[in-house]
């Protein structure tokens, strides 16, 4: 039996700590995954390699990598933005690769300094590396589609855009594209249609998860537009951490604990442990204490006697 | 054409300043309704006809009902307890009348102190006293369903409860029944399920409205599963006014900003002007310094350029 029918992959440690200042130590960050993977998480995205001075957040990425691969069944993922990050993600042992490639070229040349022609070479040099590694020990390889949904410098960004790049990416040797909601202005609906367009365009397999932020508050509903679109991998953080400077209450990313309740109240198996999971908070707070952490399930509680008598009604 | 293909029913002058202990001076309220009423809401839930030492803040409800009745295409809504609510509603002059009857019979007891028969019979009585007026007078009577989802006190609720209680207060005389999220215990797929078997009971036209929480953070994605399901009218307060103590960042009902932008920006039409909404949050703050507004997109801004380029992409 499968661990899970939806999978949750915690991107925390990296999107949500490379969002704000403070720096979390070394041994919060290992406890801080110990705990999630304990508490059934099946993939966390650990960090990011990129540059230490770019993003000195991420600077201890190779250590934590090697942690997290001496935690059994744990899918241990990382983002790089070139082939360099992905050389030393390989040597670090990571067992997923995440390129973002920004849809809005103004974003890619602002972001990364690269055109979609260099960055979609950046792809195919990266495949090359990964082909060059025994078959049973290559990492799984994603291009990312960032700004999917909208710029803020660009403005709307349309989807024969969206669906070129995808599959320019999978052209590039991808084993899959993921959907970003980077600047958190998805609708359901625009979701909806954007997944069908790059499904049908590059293949319902090859389009499987989805990176959603909260920013107006749409998060949650965007994740049910993604389970009828098919999408079975969803990116969350703990806490929401690193949420939008200017909407107070706004989390980053969508919340792990939230949306792990709601497909847990719907009778979907994670495989996480909902009191575990929500434990993992004191171990981000007690290293990040400026920090506000957001999510509504864990304040709130859950329904009283949950989940007795409340999953068999949510089901199908 | 219609004015709006979703209609929205704001509830914060009721449901969102009984939360709350503050009592807001009554040309506060009246100017917090002209001014949404002005924003193209349709209609409003002024306040609700309950004695005064229950809920001060309810006192100048009549007063409310006159001065909203002045303004032209508005329908103004009001919540009853009983029979003398409904009477003095009435003489008042609302257009809609609402009787909340809480599934959870523990809860109607400590709420209202009655049993379910007790308030079948209340909505009967309501009903005879309507039929007393001439045809073309008579305010539409809507029974509302609260606990619906499950019960602080009782936890999970049994779906032929909630299918038996619709089917009564149909058979007493009721208009339409609408269903109650009171707790915040709602899921999307729940929700499906509940107004699917509530609407073979009592019939598909008799089920068109819902009354969401956000306590969960689920609120937006139970809109989803509700406009899926056939809901068109959906409650919000504005500013999510009378939040969830026990969850700093939660809104009270969902917050009408953010829901009318959702919809708006998946080619729903509300027949609300967005920046004239998002401005009605000054008369509230104003009248109401010390009390938190929720709502992410009132932050966050609308999306750049929009709508220009986006409504086309998300609508079908």
């Amino acid at each position: 039996m499968a661990r899970y029918d939806i999978e949750i992959s915690e991107v925390g440690p990296r999107d949500g700590l490379q969002s704000i200042q403070t720096i979390m130590p070394l041994d919060a960050k290992k406890a801080w995954i110990t705990a999630e993977a304990a508490a059934g998480v099946p993939e966390i995205e650990v960090g990011s390699f990129v540059p230490a001075r770019i993003l000195p957040q991420m600077e201890d990425t190779p250590a934590l990598v090697a942690h997290a691969c001496t935690i059994e069944g744990l899918q241990v993922a990382a983002l790089v933005p070139n082939l360099r990050g992905a050389e030393n993600a390989i040597k670090a042992g990571v067992h997923k690769i995440s390129i973002p490639l920004s849809v809005s070229e103004t974003h890619s040349l602002k972001n990364v300094n690269r055109t979609h022609d260099q960055m979609i070479e950046e792809a195919a040099k990266i495949v090359a590396l990964i082909k060059t590694l025994p078959e049973d020990n290559r990492p799984f390889f994603e291009g990312s589609l960032s700004t999917a949904f909208g710029c803020t410098i660009e403005g709307p960004i349309a989807e024969d855009k969206v669906v070129d790049i995808a599959a320019r990416l999978m052209g590039a040797g991808c084993d899959e594209v993921g959907l970003s909601d980077t600047t958190g202005y998805a609708t359901p609906k625009h979701l909806t249609n954007l997944v069908k367009a790059i499904k049908a365009e590059v293949g319902d397999k090859n389009v499987t998860s989805l990176h959603l932020h909260n920013t107006r508050g749409m998060g949650l509903a965007n994740v049910i537009a993604g389970l009828d679109a098919g999408i079975t991998t969803f990116d969350a953080s703990l806490g929401g951490l690193g949420g939008c400077p200017a909407a107070p209450g706004a989390s980053g990313n969508i919340v792990t604990e939230d949306l792990v309740y709601m497909l847990d109240a719907m009778g979907i198996k994670t495989g996480i442990d909902l009191e575990k999971l929500f434990a993992c908070r004191d171990i981000v707070k007690a290293a990040l204490p400026d920090e506000e952490l957001y999510g509504f399930t864990p304040l709130s509680g859950l329904p009283k006697g949950y989940p007795n008598g409340y999953r068999a009604q949510r089901a199908d």
